[in-house]
């Protein structure tokens, strides 16, 4: 049986990116593609709690079936496990989005989080990102690598809880591939505040990028500045285990008691 | 000078949960509040990027400011930090959740977004949250917990990068606290379908809660099933450093290259 890849994307269905994408997995199994019916960029691995969600079958032909839907990015991999995927995929991508995802912005992305809902279910994944915001940027130079990397990880699988975070720069020639760490980085002055013809300020979200670790040549800032292509292994338990040590040591069972935390209630502790 | 304390959470800004946590952390320092103007439970880190945000000023007082906002969670932090502050805030705080986010529910909680937003921003950053979702929750027996864990990371700092994820079970007496790891956990049987009576379907979210790890005695979930406050650290940094050595041992030099990439075009090799 050919394998079955899960799609989707932050950037909605009809982005160029992920019509790309289509078309570089095709070779590789069968498709099932469902993606907001509209652009969800910043979504993260965000829900949708309060309404339902409703889909629309956009296409179904030989190995390729998609879908629109009025959720996010990790809604339309939820939904396309629990209820509209006769078995369970052997990967889950997302993307390519048209941006970057390396460094700390994987945290924003709705790309990353549709591989973050994937591995949440236990399943390989992947997020193709491309440094390119333009909603006509030209993906093609991507193609043997997304395929490349999509084989690989069809081949081999992924640790349980374990994604790649892959992100493309611009470049006439790719300097190859990186495995990396996610870098450190910040946005400054992020807002640019206007005033509303009847009064008062609205703010729209920009910013510039800082590169917090620009000597580390370990990051995944680093490797796409020299023009590689980023890979970014991630995993689900962001657990502190060194801060979590530290603090086991520093909390005696003394101060772990109910009643001493009720006592000291008006007059917090220097010790936890 | 008192510290000043920034709040947000994403039951939005009329919500128990934070108007209890404004009242416990008073005595603690001044108080900044910006929140969503409505519910926007499971926002996960994401942000408004398609439009701008706008914000209405609530409350003035001595020692606290209230602001509601259209944006995310995550949007209120930025907003807060770039515009409307000025000092940086010794502090920032998530919640209280009405609702459990502990184990892997954590990356689509919006009460942790608030955390990771601080921490983006190289602050100390805490989310509580009460495994109690009902908008009438009575959140007064987490108030010394609340002051000393805050009292806590005002005195002690945090690791640039962490923030602590503090989840509190629903007992009428704590066992105390304990540090813990985050467990993997799923949901299963995620949506309910339902017939539109037009004709199609809509699907609401909901589904049954497994732990995946019911034998493990140092995850979060393991210690709230036993009436303790769960503290998990968690770090942004979330690489899987052991597959990324894993990873750069498998890639090759040759098979980096970009020349051997474009020659396997049509042909995926078995290695990366």
């Amino acid at each position: 049986m050919k394998p079955l890849i899960l799609l989707s994307n932050d950037d909605g269905v009809r982005a160029k990116g992920l019509n790309s994408l289509i078309e570089m997995l095709r070779p590789l199994g069968d498709l099932f593609v469902i993606a907001p019916d509209r652009g969800r960029s910043g979504a993260s691995c965000s829900i949708t709690t309060p309404l339902p969600i409703t889909i629309k079958r956009l296409r179904g032909e030989e190995g390729l079936t998609v879908y629109s839907c009025t959720g996010t990015p990790a809604d339309c991999v939820k939904l396309a496990l629990d209820q509209l995927l006769m078995r369970q995929p052997d990967l889950v991508v997302g993307g390519i989005n048209h941006g970057t995802n390396a460094s700390t912005n994987a945290h924003y992305s709705g790309t990353v989080g549709v591989a973050t809902e994937g591995a949440l279910h236990g399943l390989p994944a992947i997020a193709y990102s491309l440094l390119d915001y333009d909603e006509d940027a030209d993906f093609s130079p991507l193609t043997p690598y997304v395929r490349r990397i999509a084989d690989y990880v069809l081949r081999q699988g992924m640790p349980y809880g374990s994604i790649l975070n892959v992100n493309f720069p611009v470049a006439e020639h790719y300097a190859g591939m990186k495995v990396c760490r996610m870098g450190y980085s910040r946005w400054e002055n992020e807002y640019t505040p206007c005033e509303r013809p009847e009064g008062g300020r609205y703010f729209w979200l920009g910013g510039e990028f800082v590169d917090d670790e620009p000597d580390e040549t370990d990051t995944d800032v680093w490797a796409l500045d020299r023009d590689y292509v980023a890979i970014t292994p991630l995993k689900l338990d962001n657990t502190d285990y060194q801060l979590l040590h530290q603090m086991e040591n520093e909390l005696s069972e003394d101060s772990l008691s109910a009643d001493k935390a009720g006592e000291e209630q008006q007059e917090p502790s220097s010790t936890l």
